[in-house]
C-alpha cells in the first residue's frame, strides 16, 4: 500500500499544480486579507471538486495587520547615505511619517542588551546582530536560537528608552532579502517600531559601526494593525467507514506572510493535505477512521484558527487520535518528529522499517506543529512531518518564498510520506 | 573528529565561493575547450594558495567536440512549423548544412523499433521518447533505465535506415530545456545526426504525432569533432605521515558539458574536493596516509582523465587503499554507496552510527564514481558520495546547471560528508 500510494503520488500528483494556483494565481495571503480569503474560497472549491465526503468552513476572528507602502532605510555617515533593505515585522507599529533617524547600539543578545543599561540605549536604535549559528545542522535549531531577537528585541529595547529595534533576518543566506515575521509588545512598554534588514544589510551596518561608531540609522514603515476581521479554516474530510468518530487530522496553515507568495511557508503544506486525501481516495482505499484536511488560518501571527479548530474540537466532543502538520517547507522528506505519551511513540516507532526505505530515516521524538498543538491537550499524538530544512530559511517569510524554490518531485514526496503515515496511523490506530 | 570537520565547514566553507569562480569566471570547460583548459590552470593555482604539500598535472590527450552554430528545429505539418528546443548530443555528426527533414517514427524502445523492421524505418527519423520513471525514488535509477536511448540511440536508428535520430530530454522535469549528454556510433553504422529534445518538445511531437502520423521533423545542427587535444588532471596532496605510500582519493571531474557552468556535473564535486583538503589542514590535521584531491578530466565524453589516472598508478607502483567520488551533484548529502570486497563493505559499515547523525543513513553497495572506477582493478575500495537525487536531473546536461541551482550548505554540508570519510578511511584504513 505504502508503494501504491508512492507511485500514484509520484505519477499523477496534483499538489505541484495546485500550489502554482495559490502562489501565482492567489498569491500573498496574510489573515485578513483579499489573498486570505480567495485561498479560503478556492481550498473549498478545490476539495469539493475532489468529492470529499464533506467540506466546510469554521469561522474565525483574526489580526489584520497591513504593512502599507514600502519601508525606507538609510545608514547615514556625515552626509552620506547607504540604502539598505528592511521590512517591518509584522505586528510593528509605524515609525513617525517622516521616519526615525537615531546612533546604533549593537548587540548580540538580551544580556548584553540589559548590561548596557539606560543611560546608553536611551533614544538610539538597538540592532540586534546574532546571526542563526551555521554549524546546526538541523537549521530549525537554529532559527530557534535567534529568533527571540525578532519576537522580543523591541519590548526588549523600549525598556531601556531605545526608539527603534532593527533585527539581523533570520536567514541561512547571505543575501539583500529581509525576513519579516511576527513580533510581539511586552505590555506597558512604549511601542517602538521594528524591523527586519538583510543579512547582507546587517552585515553593511555592523562594519560601518566599527568604523563609525556614532553613524546614524534612518528607517520610515507605514505598517497599521486594523481590527479583527472574519476568516476561516477550510476542512476537506474522508468519512471512516468503522470507526467513524476516531478522527485524523492532516494539516497546513493556508495564511503566509505577505512579502511573497507563501510557497513553502505554507502553500506546501496546505496542497500537500489535499493530495493526501486525493491519493487515498483515487487508491480507491477507504479509510477505518475519519480523515481530515485541514488548512489552518492566522499560524503566522495569532494561531487563530489551530487555537478555534481545538476549541471546536472539544466542544463537539470529537475524538481526535492523531494529527500531522507539514510546516516545514516542501523539501525532500527525512523523517516525522512525535508529541505523545512513550507507548504511542514506540507504536509510531514499529513502523520504521515501512517508511525507511523511502528516505524516512529520522523518526524519533519532536516537534508536531503549531497549528495542531493546541490538539495536544485533549491527547492528540502529534507529527511533525520533517522535509530537508537546509534550504528553509533562505526564504522562509522573505520576498523570495516562491514558487520557482519548490521542486516538484520534493513536494511529491513529502505529500506521499504524508499520505504513507495517515495510512498507517489509519489502519493500526496509535 | 567529525564534528569538528562539520563546524569547519559550515563556518569557514571555502566551496561555495570556488564554486562561483569556477561558474561564473570561466564557465563551460568540455574537454579540449579554452574553459576546460582555464579551469585546469585556476584549481592547480587554488590548491597551491592552499599550500597543500604537492600540486601537480598529469597530461592526457583528449576527445575535442564542438557544438558550433545553436541548433534549429521544428515540427512542420502542412505549412505550420513549431519551434522546438533541441542539442546535438556530444559525439553526434552534423546534419547537412540545410539540414535534414523526414517524417518521424516514435518508439519506447529498441526492441519496438527494431521490431517495425527496415522498411518503415528506411528515410525516417527515429523519435526515441521513453521518459524516465518518475516512480523510481533514486532518479538516477530512473536516468539508468532510459539512457540507452541517448547513448546508443542513433546506431539502433541507423542500422534500419533512418536518417536522423532524436532523444527525449533524461530530465525529471516537464520544461523546455534540451539536455545534451555523450553517444557513440556502433562499428560500421552510418553516421547519422542525434541530437535531445526537451521534455515539453518530446510531449508536443508525440500529441502531433497522433493527430497527423505524416508530420516531419526538421533540424540542422553544426557540431564537429576535432582532434584530440591536450590536457591535464589536476592533483593536489597532503602527504602522509606515518604511511605516505599508502594513498586515499577524493575527487571530482572538472570538464562539464558546454551548454551551462557545470555547476552540480561536476563543479560541486571538484570544489567539495579541494575543500576536503583545506578542512583537515584547517584542523591540523596530519594525516597518516596521503591523501589527494583529483580533479578528473574528460568523464563527459570519453573517461581518458580516470584511466591515465589508474595507468599511472599502476605504472608507478603507487598502492590506492581507497577513493572517493563526488559526482551526483551539490545537494545535501544521504549516504555513500560502496564498491569493495565484503569484508572492506563491513568494515566501512562499522562507521555507520558515527555517521547517522551527519544524516549519512544511506550505507551500503552501491557505484562508487566514473572516473575513480578504473583503480578497482588494483583493488582499490570506491566510495560513491551520494546526495539527495531529486532535483539533479533537472539540470544534470542542460544549460539550466548552473550556480544559481546550488545552495550553500547543501554544498558545504556535502564536503564535509565526504572528509569525515576520508578521516576514517586515513585513521582506521580499510
Amino acid at each position: 500500500m505504502i508503494g501504491k500510494i508512492y507511485d500514484e503520488a509520484l505519477s499523477n500528483g496534483q499538489g505541484y499544480e495546485w500550489l502554482r494556483y495559490l502562489c501565482k494565481q492567489i498569491g500573498p495571503r496574510l489573515s485578513g486579507s483579499t489573498g486570505a480569503q480567495k485561498a479560503v474560497t478556492w481550498t473549498k472549491q478545490v476539495m469539493e471538486q475532489q468529492q470529499f465526503d464533506r467540506v466546510f468552513l469554521q469561522d474565525i476572528k483574526v489580526p489584520y495587520w497591513v504593512r502599507g507602502a514600502k519601508e525606507e532605510a538609510y545608514i547615514k555617515v556625515g552626509k552620506q547615505k547607504t540604502k539598505v533593505p528592511i521590512a517591518a515585522l509584522g505586528g510593528s507599529v509605524a515609525t513617525a511619517p517622516k521616519g526615525v533617524e537615531a546612533e546604533v547600539i549593537e548587540v548580540k543578545s538580551f544580556q548584553e542588551l540589559r548590561d548596557l543599561g539606560k543611560e546608553k540605549v536611551k533614544g538610539k536604535i538597538v540592532f540586534f546582530n546574532r546571526p542563526m549559528d551555521p554549524t546546526k545542522l538541523n537549521t530549525f535549531e537554529a532559527y530557534g536560537r535567534a529568533v527571540e531577537q525578532r519576537a522580543n528585541g523591541a519590548t526588549e529595547a523600549a525598556n531601556l528608552g531605545a526608539v527603534g529595534a532593527i533585527v539581523r533576518s533570520m536567514s541561512t543566506s547571505q543575501d539583500d532579502f529581509p525576513h519579516t515575521g511576527s513580533m510581539r509588545y511586552g505590555t506597558g512598554v512604549p511601542l517602538i517600531p521594528t524591523a527586519g534588514i538583510s543579512t547582507n544589510g546587517a552585515n553593511l551596518l555592523s562594519q560601518q559601526l566599527k568604523a563609525n561608531p556614532n553613524l546614524t540609522f534612518y528607517f520610515r514603515q507605514n505598517c497599521e494593525t486594523m481590527p479583527d476581521a472574519d476568516s476561516h479554516n477550510v476542512v476537506g474530510e474522508l468519512k471512516g467507514s468503522e470507526n467513524p468518530d476516531e478522527i485524523i487530522v492532516v494539516g497546513g496553515h493556508l495564511d503566509s506572510w505577505d512579502l511573497a507568495e507563501g510557497a513553502h511557508d505554507d502553500g506546501a503544506g496546505c496542497v500537500q493535505s489535499m493530495e493526501v486525501l486525493r491519493i487515498l481516495k483515487a487508491l480507491g482505499y477507504k479509510p477505518k477512521r475519519t480523515i481530515r484536511a485541514v488548512m489552518f488560518m492566522n499560524e503566522e501571527n495569532g494561531l487563530r484558527g489551530g487555537v478555534k479548530y481545538a476549541d471546536l474540537a472539544k466542544q463537539n466532543k470529537e475524538n481526535h487520535i492523531a494529527a500531522v502538520e507539514s510546516d516545514n517547507g516542501g523539501f525532500t522528506p527525512r523523517g516525522f518528529g512525535i508529541v505523545g505519551k512513550p507507548a504511542q511513540r514506540a507504536k509510531a516507532l514499529l513502523w520504521k522499517d515501512l517508511l525507511a526505505p523511502y528516505g524516512l530515516a529520522e523518526i524519533g521524538p519532536g516537534g508536531g506543529g503549531a497549528d495542531i498543538g493546541p490538539l495536544a491537550q485533549t491527547g492528540t499524538v502529534l507529527f511533525g512531518f520533517k522535509p530537508d530544512s537546509q534550504r528553509y530559511f533562505d526564504v522562509h517569510h522573505a520576498s523570495n518564498d516562491n514558487f520557482e524554490n519548490v521542486n516538484k518531485r520534493e513536494l511529491d514526496l513529502g505529500a506521499a510520506s504524508m499520505a504513507a503515515m495517515i495510512y498507517l496511523l489509519d489502519k493500526y490506530g496509535i
